[in-house]
């Protein structure tokens, strides 16, 4: 049975202090709980609804399931609404990432809303980017609107939080390629990638951090031909891998 | 005097019902009226703060303004915050539009998201498109969500509403390109533009429908190189027009 305990603490997981504490956070709904059925994740506890226990039986083997209402499943879900699942799953741990030979990591420097972070990790996970390492100040991989954003691909990503110039002077002997975006530098259009490095986005509001900056090899800039004062962060991450795919 | 008549004026325009009643609709915050000031949209009332009259006075000459306190401008805002302004605005009539030569025209096949279709307005303005047309299914351009998405770029793009069917049978004689995004067909990274015609983008959970797809000239797809099963609808126009401004 799903108590009242059991209710507290599912609910104070949509708190990052309580999330850090139990070291699981949530994942709701039922495209992105079948995603996570198909990872490497831990699950610790899965709700769901009889229909969907049903129609997903056979994914769902040793696994500590509870089947609960659609009502009980929304009162504890952040979802609107929640007609199937929500589950507990065990974090990660923080572990440290490097772009391989021919591989390009993306770097988040403060990118703040959960929105735009899930957004990107969807984005890069279309274009085959499997490490995203994020600022310390950028918003919490766990957080529900993040898992809720990326449609899954919060799966297929790894991450890493850390202090960027701390990172950045720790690989400097490997002189890695540090690309960012800003306004008036190298045309993206006509910029040669190398084959391997890091890609650099900013916040939202400020853009790259001044100290993040100076580590940057290349600045690129995506070519505006219109008057739109600029672009929100997921579309300049989209448009920058588009363009890094595209010269295979 | 701000009076409680032309509050409830105000506030009944958050309404689509309303706003067609009137001919008018919102345009709240600092930054999209003042970009409002350098359009050609006529204003018939600006609410805003002693501040903000203060900053901006040389630009608001010739209009109606009534000066109103941040809390009796965020009572009647749709915006959790407003220390700034709130324009009440006139709508352009439903004129229609066409692809001139060597212009593209945007097409939007059901977007319901005001979110996408205000991030898509702001996209078409950064790469220089000046017309879109949208299904009579779409979200009104006039709702406030997407007026604030757009971050002043609906200042800058004509919309006209129309049946698509209808609007393609009219042009046939002219034998338009008509291009459209879909899953599997011909890759993106290799499409050879023409010089003008019309580029559509589908509905959020459908893609383009059935009816429109028989209009469509060239089918395209963006590729994929790693899981994501799909890209948003904001998204994937901006990378289908910076493909497209990319060819000159």
């Amino acid at each position: 049975m799903f108590s009242k305990q059991q209710q507290k603490y599912v609910q104070s997981l949509q708190i990052k202090k309580y999330r850090q504490e139990h070291h699981t956070f949530l994942v709701e709904g039922s495209k992105s709980v079948l995603e996570l059925m198909d990872s490497d994740f831990q699950v610790e506890l899965l709700l769901c609804t009889p229909k969907f226990f049903e129609e997903n039986e056979k994914k769902l083997k040793k696994i500590l399931v509870e089947q609960i209402s659609q009502t009980e499943l929304e009162k504890i879900s952040t979802l609107q609404s929640n007609d199937a699942a929500l589950a507990v799953v065990k974090m990660k741990p923080n572990v440290s990432l490097q772009a391989d030979s021919e591989e390009f990591v993306l770097v988040l420097d403060d990118i703040r809303d959960p929105g735009n972070l899930g957004t990107i990790l969807r984005i890069a996970d279309w274009y085959g980017i499997r490490k995203v390492i994020c600022s310390d100040t950028t918003v919490d991989f766990y957080n529900p609107k993040v898992i809720a954003a990326s449609m899954g691909s919060f799966t297929r990503i790894q991450t890493f939080y850390t202090n960027l110039q701390a990172y950045f002077e720790k690989i400097s002997s490997q002189k890695p390629a540090v690309i960012g975006t800003f306004l008036n530098h190298e045309n993206l259009h006509q910029f040669s990638f190398p084959d391997a490095g890091y890609i650099v986005l900013g916040n939202e509001s400020n853009g790259i951090s001044a100290i993040v900056e100076q580590l940057v090899t290349s600045k690129v800039t995506i070519p505006r031909f219109g008057h739109a004062e600029s672009l929100n962060v997921g579309i300049a991450t989209a448009i920058v891998l588009d363009n890094l795919m595209r010269r295979k």
